[in-house]
């Protein structure tokens, strides 16, 4: 159960496990230390010859394809995530396989949603063995309550993708949730009734898996144009009365918050970006879909229009604020991982400016260079910051881990990274002497926003001097932790946890930064 | 020089080399009967650490970027073709090479054209050792000639895909032309002042070779959009003042022939397709830039007029021609290779219904099927046909290699394949007893075409039934060879063929399908 072999130091002081199962794993070594070795993973060399002439690759059912694929006890199946909380295709794979008999699978999903709740039954009757990837919510507390029989393995978007062009991990049966589809497997995000804008997530999986399938609820004619995944990499092509529920898998709207602490931050981070130098004709910027970044996309507009700044581009997740900001021309370009709302979806289905691009483009450490460190500012979220501006964003104060890296980790490469947090949340600080998990090394965080003020990371004096003259509350994070601790009534307690691994996070060079640890609890998911 | 096995005897007939240098050869088996084997090739992996985190990777010119790359003797460097005759990159790359006093390099282009006829003086010196790629015109000659040092290859642009990423060639140094890039390596072909459409027979190059240099004469700030060649598989950007004679790259108007007999020839194959009910809504074909084939799409634009009938997808190499097909609603898409001319460029460039296509996506035989088979109709070319259908497109009746591949293998696994050819040129019977070198096996061929009546493969019975009918002078290929026989003197004279191998043709699959012997002769390209 979980095996791994002996913990060991790694650079930042964390204990991490040697080897999980019977995979030797390299403890974090610093930013830019550890270089990979060998050569980029293949799957198997096919022949058309095996494929049918007509291109016709249709089944009539996830369990017929699952079994032309081979599924078997132990195999590695994967998933995407773009139909986020609408999401009918992985469970349903899964629970396919369970009618199959099959056993021990280990799930390989970009990321993971309360509709995949479920998924814990089937690691109960022992279906699935185990996640590899983010587990939010029950699934998340399932594994910190120790109940996963393997260990978790949790990666960023660019780490899964480094994890599978590496061969670290090898997908056999890859199944790919497509709005639109043909039958020969060529697939979009961009179209149909359950349309999600891009899935570019499970590119790496089309790429490199073993056997593809692909699902859909809206098959037209050959060609399927755009494909973001390549019929030549699928083998099998299932036909479905519905992929998800598309209220869940795109909102009509996304809403920036109303909290006036929120606001008040955003709006600070958008003052430093200005007052900085960094708005300038020809920036970029990322910011994700969360009340706080929402809100600093519209500050920063403002003072866009003002200063007549246009951007070169902008990342997305995008949603109808950065669509705006094209159709307005303050960008040139969305550079778009995926799509949160309507008008995104829109967007990216009918404007060239508007790109999708693929976590190898954005994000993949392993590849000759990514866009992220080309980002001028990204301003990010955590549940928890420490005084090395270390940050966590996996687990909670209590030990808990609920929430996947998403992109986080790689983000943390832009030319200026900021993470937005309220200075306390259920009147427990967020500023901590020792962050629970760390997920991402200080080195690369460059200033953490508060609503009570702004902290620069003692690193960039560059910065430092840039708002030398800048009226914003720049203050020392030490000074906001301790306002923080008068104000909740002292630091956090450290949780009741035990030195028992359930999971490991992953560096975006595929080392293991830190471990989270099983948690003695009474929580409402715990049981 | 020029070492082999022993030569064996392939399913064809045909004698073939069972080794060339150190490397065993698959002598051709029959159509899908070899299956590979083993995973697909990657490159070592690299790591963003290593590269700028600004992005900017730029060298200042093309030997900088070769020593970067650490270019040495016995490599191999490959170029692609999309800037035809206009090309000077490929050259320029290797006369770099040259003055670095690397030597035995082999060059690898995805095609070649009388403009890298200074080639041969590369040879001639041991900068090249050998080439493995089309060899047309004094290329050819030369390879014919036996003054190349090692064996010639030639693949279909799907073979070349194959062996790319089958790790069957290992590049060492991709050399790209772009006609637009970004300082990334983000690369297209569909701006700039010397746009040439597509430059995704580079794909595979920039994908599986260790190290990838992107020249430019137009270089835009990041993001190049779209990126056919993504900078995350470049090493090195080189800003050059021109990338070739843009005049030479696209032609401003291609032109259909003006021959009766080839007109003639060109209104019977559209009349068949029209008779065999082929051309049906929802239908599609692929026709070359060739006289022939450009005089069947406008016969076949009138018929599809006539019948109210529209085109699924038309496949370039694209033309006005085609252009106009789309923008009249005759077609859905075209799914485009390359482009040849100006309104080729254009409407790649600005109608998302023109999608460029890879090798992968068209023709690679080792992937999970391809586009190729699953179009209806391909009009092709061939310098000989035999009364087993075997074609020949490499060699003239001399013996002598004068042409390259192209995608015409690949092509041959459309629903219907129709050889357009003269019944004879200068005098010589184009129909013979046996082919030179057999570049398709007779089992793909359809039907071939000549002014003087349309044979029809024996083993397409069903096409035989469906033209009962049909007023077409549909004729058995001995009686159109005996004709022209009569008409030209007799079979064509057995030319004076060594039995020394100077070059091996690869069927689409890897394995050898015939072999190119030295000639004998006071040819004015061979001495």
């Amino acid at each position: 159960m979980r095996e791994h072999g002996a913990m060991v130091v790694n650079a930042l002081g964390r204990r991490v496990p040697s080897s999980i199962a019977d995979r030797e794993q390299v403890p974090y070594r610093g930013i830019d230390v550890h270089r990979p070795e060998g050569r980029r993973w293949g799957p198997t060399v096919a022949s058309a010859a095996d494929y049918p002439a007509d291109g016709d690759k249709r089944l009539p059912d996830l369990r017929a394809a699952l079994e032309a694929c081979g599924l078997r006890d132990g195999m590695t199946i994967s998933t995407h995530h773009h139909l986020r909380n609408g999401d009918g295709v992985a469970l349903a794979a899964l629970e396919a396989a369970r009618e199959m008999g099959v056993r021990d699978l280990m799930w390989f999903p970009s990321a993971s949603f309360p509709c995949h709740a479920p998924v814990t039954e089937l690691m109960d009757d022992g279906t699935v063995h185990h996640i590899e990837g983010s587990m939010n919510g029950p699934l998340g507390a399932y594994c910190s309550a120790g109940r996963m029989r393997g260990m978790g393995v949790l990666r960023s978007h660019g780490g899964r993708w480094q994890a599978i062009q590496d061969g670290e991990v090898k997908i056999d049966v890859a199944v790919i949730a497509a709005p639109t589809a043909d039958p020969f497997g060529n697939a979009t995000g961009s179209r149909g009734p359950s349309a999600c804008g891009s899935i570019n997530f499970a590119l790496a999986d089309s790429l490199y898996a073993e056997k593809v399938i692909v699902v859909t609820d809206n098959l037209v004619p050959f060609p399927c144009i755009p494909w973001q995944v390549q019929g030549n990499n699928v083998d099998y092509v299932v036909e479905v009365e519905s992929i998800g529920d598309p209220a869940k898998i795109i909102s009509g709207t996304t809403r920036i918050t109303r909290s006036p602490d929120r606001l008040r931050t955003a709006e600070m981070i958008a003052r430093m970006i200005r007052d900085a130098g960094i708005l300038r004709d020809g920036f970029s910027f990322q910011a994700g879909a969360g009340g706080i970044a929402l809100a600093f996309v519209g500050f920063l507009k403002e003072m866009m229009r003002e200063a007549k700044v246009r951007a070169r581009f902008v990342r997305g997740g995008s949603t109808r604020y950065l669509v705006d900001l094209l159709q307005e021309g303050l960008t040139d370009y969305i550079l778009d991982g995926q799509t949160f709302d309507l008008a995104g979806v829109e967007s990216i289905a009918g404007d060239p400016r508007h790109v999708p691009t693929s976590p190898f483009t954005s994000y993949n450490h392993h590849g000759k260079g990514n866009f992220a460190s080309m980002v001028d500012v990204a301003v990010l979220g955590a549940t928890e910051v420490d005084l090395n501006f270390n940050a966590n964003v996996v687990t909670h104060s209590d030990g808990r881990l609920l929430h996947g890296i998403g992109g986080w980790q790689n983000c943390l490469f832009s030319r200026c990274t900021v993470l937005a947090v309220p200075s306390f949340r259920d009147r427990l600080p967020v500023i901590v002497d020792e962050v629970t998990t760390i997920t991402g090394p200080g080195e690369l965080v460059d200033v953490v926003a508060t609503e009570r003020g702004i902290a620069i990371n003692p690193r960039r004096e560059d910065l430092l001097d840039a708002l030398a003259g800048s009226d914003l509350p720049i203050r020392p994070l030490e000074e906001i932790k301790a306002e923080v601790e008068a104000l909740c009534g002292g630091a956090p307690e450290r949780p009741a946890i035990t030195d028992d691994p359930v999971a490991v996070i992953k560096w975006v060079d595929g080392t293991v930064i830190d471990t989270v640890y099983r948690v003695e609890s009474s929580s409402p998911f715990g049981s």
